[in-house]
């Protein structure tokens, strides 16, 4: 009987998930397995799944790095219903969340501060090639079994719809707030771009407190901006008279767009000491003029990801603040469609899927 | 008898300087008078003024807002002959020093941390206007009457024309050594460019225990740069398996370069975390991709100079560890030569004026 047990608590975990086949990037059922559950991982009921527009490329082989088949998904929100031996995060019936990484060296400098996104060796939650050599699986699946350091404790008052995106999008702002010293009440923060990034960078930025001017080549942003997302200001960055009036205003830009545009601008609109953080990458080389940078002493920076601690941290700020993101909830075959909106930017303001709910129903 | 004092205590200052008169650049005698000795002013006998590569730039217009007949000199020290009444930092017979900004504004916030050379109003030491509506004019002239405000006391330790050229190459990269949090021992720091400001950078790194990287497109700066100014490695910049073997190894970069040159591969040099500081202003846009700077969380910033307080802490840590520029001391009358041979790059490292011996032996 034990050993029947044993047997059955190491067997490979059966999946069932939508996957891209090839670089047309439709996706289409697809069962698999995942590992079983190690004495450190915990295994998820995946309950919703946020789509990222990384994700978008990433079927369509835009990076050229892509691994076929492939289930995409690195916002993933489900129940633990397993964990391993040396588990202390987590317990059965908790709900996880899991974002972009699932595993690193953990010996390198970054690993030690748990900023595992910077970890030369970090692993992906998909597309990529795990310690055993399988490859990574993402959410659009209908289960997870993931190592208990990259999964983060979601508090249950969060609507777990809109919680999902926090963990791409929400801690891709609220960390470089953080990490760059922003995030303090009544400095004054550009956020340029209203998309998934944007909408939850304004909302972060006025939980802190902060004065939140949004910036976009959109008129048709400024009501929602100023309206639902309790923006102060809205500039439109085509208007040369708009720009000229908030020059060396902002304490720090959170510039999410990731289309080619230019910087020079974003620049003079900073005070001294102020900072632009990137967290959109354009293809082609931004040109920066350093004059400017040095007689202002501004800063440029990216900003890829947050660390463990951090992703918990914002979650529980997520929660006592009510920040969740605004989503337009789907089922899992509507994903193709989704897909095509989220190419024209038609999505207020993140496609999350209602995977529990919806996996099996046209999966087989 | 106290009106007669009190008129001579209010006399303007009798100067004699050396002065160009258009954008040709040529220097010559000058006599100007320099405004009364105020109540928070100190008026200097100057000893020692430093030229940099700016009072180049300057005499002949390069950045076309120069105003003719212009003074240069911006690396002054001298001998106080006298205090204003409100004096409180400096008495009769103390050696000062004064850098490139004598005024600003005094209210906003970067006056009220001291950093007047961000000051949006801040006023150069020449070739600008002073509050009272007078130009400005430099060091190349036997008398100052200066600000308390915008003057350091120089310890007496320290050789004082090795002391003058760090009050502009000094500051300008110890600041952002402090600034921006490289300046601890064990810390990897790159310093491009071996000049006036790199040769100054190298020496403060050391002092402050950290590892030095030169990086440089001189083959010849190796023997020095590990010579006497005591770095730990030479990178040569055009070479792609040095810049290979070194990629991800530095923890800040303070790039001294004025000349067009790419960033791109300094960039590759860091850390993650990194941060590379531009404290030379190429006249070109710098070209950069952002997704390296996003998967490093690393930084691009540019910096001016540093607080009048931090001035002083720098010219306290150059007397402790010895710390002075290596320099050629020239009479006055050379003046026209050095220019000539700083624009070809022939000085090791910084001409400095011994203007108190020879500033009236051709000067009528």
């Amino acid at each position: 009987m034990s050993n029947v047990l044993a047997r059955e608590e190491n067997e490979k975990v059966a999946t069932i998930g939508w996957a891209a086949r090839d670089a047309s990037g439709i996706l289409s059922p697809f069962h698999f397995t995942r590992r079983e559950n190690g004495d450190n991982d915990i295994t998820l009921h995946i309950l919703y799944s946020g789509i990222c527009h990384t994700d978008l490329h990433n079927v369509k082989n835009d990076f050229g790095i892509s691994i076929y088949p492939m289930v995409p998904g690195h916002e993933i929100v489900g129940k633990v219903t397993k964990v391993g031996s040396r588990v202390t995060k987590f317990s059965v019936g908790d709900i996880a969340g899991v974002g972009g990484i699932v595993g690193s060296c953990g010996s390198c400098s970054d690993c030690s501060k748990g900023f595992y996104v910077y970890c030369p060796k970090m692993i992906l939650t998909y597309s990529a090639h795990y310690h055993d050599g399988t490859i990574t699986q993402g959410g659009y699946s209908d289960k997870l079994v993931v190592d208990q350091n990259f999964a983060v404790l979601i508090p249950k008052s969060l609507p777990l719809d809109g919680a999902a995106p926090l963990l791409c999008a929400g801690i891709t702002v609220y960390s470089p707030m953080k990490y760059f010293g922003l995030a303090q009440p009544g400095l004054h923060l550009g956020v340029v771009g209203l998309g998934g990034l944007g909408h939850v960078a304004v909302k972060f930025a006025k939980a802190f407190g902060m004065h939140v001017t949004v910036i976009s080549t959109s008129p048709s942003k400024k009501v929602e901006a100023l309206g639902s997302l309790g923006a102060d200001a809205f500039l439109l960055s085509q208007d040369p008279q708009q720009l000229q009036d908030a020059m060396g205003t902002m304490d720090g830009i959170i510039d999410t767009v990731s289309a080619n545009h230019s910087i020079q601008s974003l620049i003079g609109l900073l005070k001294t000491h102020g900072k632009l953080i990137l967290v959109g990458a354009p293809a082609l080389s931004l040109e920066v003029l350093a004059m400017p940078l040095l007689l202002g002493r501004k800063t440029i920076a990216g900003s890829a990801g947050g660390g463990s601690e951090e992703m918990q941290e914002m979650m529980d700020f997520a929660a006592k603040h009510n920040i969740t993101a605004d989503v337009e909830v789907i089922p899992m075959d509507y994903v193709n469609t989704a897909f095509e909106r989220l190419k024209n930017n038609d999505v207020k303001y993140r496609f999350v899927i209602d995977v529990a709910n919806t996996i099996n129903c046209n999966s087989n």
